[in-house]
């Protein structure tokens, strides 16, 4: 299953909105028969893709297994269930990691596996799974997407200097690692003051993808630059408050997509409504970069799953913190953040943790 | 010599101002015939340690190797050299992890054994043995301590809330390691503002010790209370400026030394003095453990040789930062600080870094 899910990894980028998956056909002799994972939205899915496989080795998978990471899928969605094709194949078994949360799936899959005859397992490999469809996932369960929040500190806890510049506080190995963790998502997000701050392009641009997020940007006044670099390739998607609204034609000209978002108690644009809205959009993993006040106010309101960061080996002195809280957080243990892990990224060190409370 | 290695690290918290130093006598054919390790000063070293063992063993060490982590001694210190016993002891060959840099020694004791005929290899293990003298390496070296730098904060690069308060960022974990690290030093010091705030010990209590390190001070205005709980227990030193002197016989009488400083350009306490007089009473190690304004003094000067640092997964919010360097250091790579390791203590991330440029 190991090499099952590292199979389904290759289907980051390019599944998005449906799950990463992969699939292994095995013989009852362990002879390796077949392999697929899941291709763009509307393309075959990794069952499909193996026994397409094995079918152009010339390999007979009758009494076979299938190693799925998923659930095979029981619907008819843009493509025929899953189920069916395994069936239809002659498997005797199917291993599979995880069952899937989606309403039109969640054990029917299984079901119609079993009452088929095959002998279906399930839980090996489940925690990996998860974790490569932490976004998928979560939106099956709760409509909203993953939040991942992403900083590049110093040690002494600054990003920047205090005129803002920022872009050296990391090195090379760390700055391709963050586009990887771009290229996951299915939305980048940031601010309007790091646009006029930075002009990013927060575009995936290190690694290779086969598609470019959608870029999210927090704008309630709608002051936008339209030379903003972040224009510069679409999609884009600007939220922006009432007061705002048709003040901007410019944009609209130049294809940009303008959502306008309710105000919370604090006058900011409320993150639980882009949520939903992002949500419906299908998008599984929203990847913000942002400065420390948009993060603080993340933060705050409970809405990031998880925190990615890149520590640097240096000091900075005085400069931007990484994240502006409105108060102190109380240090007992239900706000101890998990650790996913620590690993070194080059010159740095990458940090990941889950939201306090998570399972 | 990782064995020897491990034994030399015994002698951490006992043979002070003494280095740590490890040694095993092996056969020809490879049996171990005698252990030893540093004791405390004035106390026997570790070859004569080793060469006891086996005698109290009743092996006979004719022909044998002796492993020592640092190059046996040449000079009548307060004990006789011990290149004289392994000479006199019958062993054919001695394996060295490194030469010592002490004046009085710096290959003489190398020189003395070959010359009078035994076979002498120098080298392994030489980086683990500079690492476990680094203070003693420094002192002989520079005529002042190595410089262990340590803090503990929060993800958002906070070490306490806007109160001060503390005490519960890292777990107990952290705290327990942090005691092995006060116990390695010579000297535990901090400023007199967190005395006020904190009103610490700074004693190694987490960890069994032999002996308690040196508690510092400073304090330029002499203002330390004299119910402070760091003045429970010896023994202990207040740095202060030149306008505070005669002011507080109430300390004198408690047992407390003085040490008078001349005050750097900033009107602050010469660190640098400080160093050189700490080095005269033969510290090795200073560990500080200070709030955000003297840390930054300790840094914005270059007198750190080691950044201890505990990283607690939580977010803190407001609070007093790590520390407050006079302004802003360059993003260029000079500055950038060189690993040594970064590992789990329990809940927390434990992370050691050398200085820029540091050898």
């Amino acid at each position: 299953m190991a090499a099952v899910l590292d199979l389904a990894a290759r289907a980051i980028g390019l599944s998005d909105p449906n799950p990463r998956v992969g699939c292994a056909i095995v013989s009852p002799a362990g002879e390796l028969l077949g392999l697929g994972h899941t291709q763009q939205a509307g393309g075959p899915h990794a069952e499909v893709m193996a026994l397409r496989d094995a079918q152009a080795r010339g390999q007979d998978v009758q009494g076979a297994t299938a190693y799925v990471s998923l659930e095979p899928c029981s619907h008819h969605g843009r493509t025929p269930p899953c189920c069916e094709a395994l069936i239809g194949s002659g498997l005797a078994r199917v291993v599979v990691a995880l069952e899937d949360p989606n309403p039109l799936v969640a054990g029917q899959g299984l079901a119609r596996l079993r009452a088929a005859g095959l002998q279906v397992e399930v839980g090996p490999g489940a925690a990996q799974a998860e974790a490569l469809n932490c976004g998928f996932m979560q939106r099956m369960r709760t409509s909203r997407p993953y939040v991942r929040l992403k900083w590049a500190s110093s040690l002494d806890g600054r990003t920047a200097h205090p005129d803002g510049r920022s872009q050296w506080v990391t090195g090379p190995a760390a700055r391709a690692d963050g586009h990887a963790w771009r290229k996951r998502a299915g939305a980048v997000l940031t601010g309007i003051g790091t646009v006029l701050a930075d002009d990013p392009r927060l575009d995936v641009r290190e690694v290779a993808t086969a598609r470019q997020p959608l870029r999210v940007v927090l704008d309630r006044q709608l002051r936008l630059p339209a030379q903003a670099r972040i224009l510069q390739g679409e999609p884009i998607l600007i939220a922006h408050g009432a007061a705002a609204n048709g003040t901007r034609p410019d944009l609209l000209d130049r294809g940009v997509e303008l959502l306008e978002l309710p105000l919370n108690e604090q006058g900011r644009l409320d993150l639980a409504v882009l949520l939903d809205r992002l949500g419906q959009r299908q998008i599984n993993e929203l990847h913000v970069e942002a400065g420390a006040r948009l993060n603080g106010s993340w933060l705050a309101e409970g809405k990031v799953d998880e925190l990615l960061v890149y520590l640097a080996p240096r000091l900075l002195g005085p400069g931007l913190g990484c994240a502006e809280l409105p108060g102190p957080v109380p240090l007992d243990d239900a706000q101890r953040w998990q650790w996913i892990d620590a690993c070194p990224v080059g010159s740095d060190l990458r940090l990941r943790l889950r939201r306090p409370g998570s399972p």
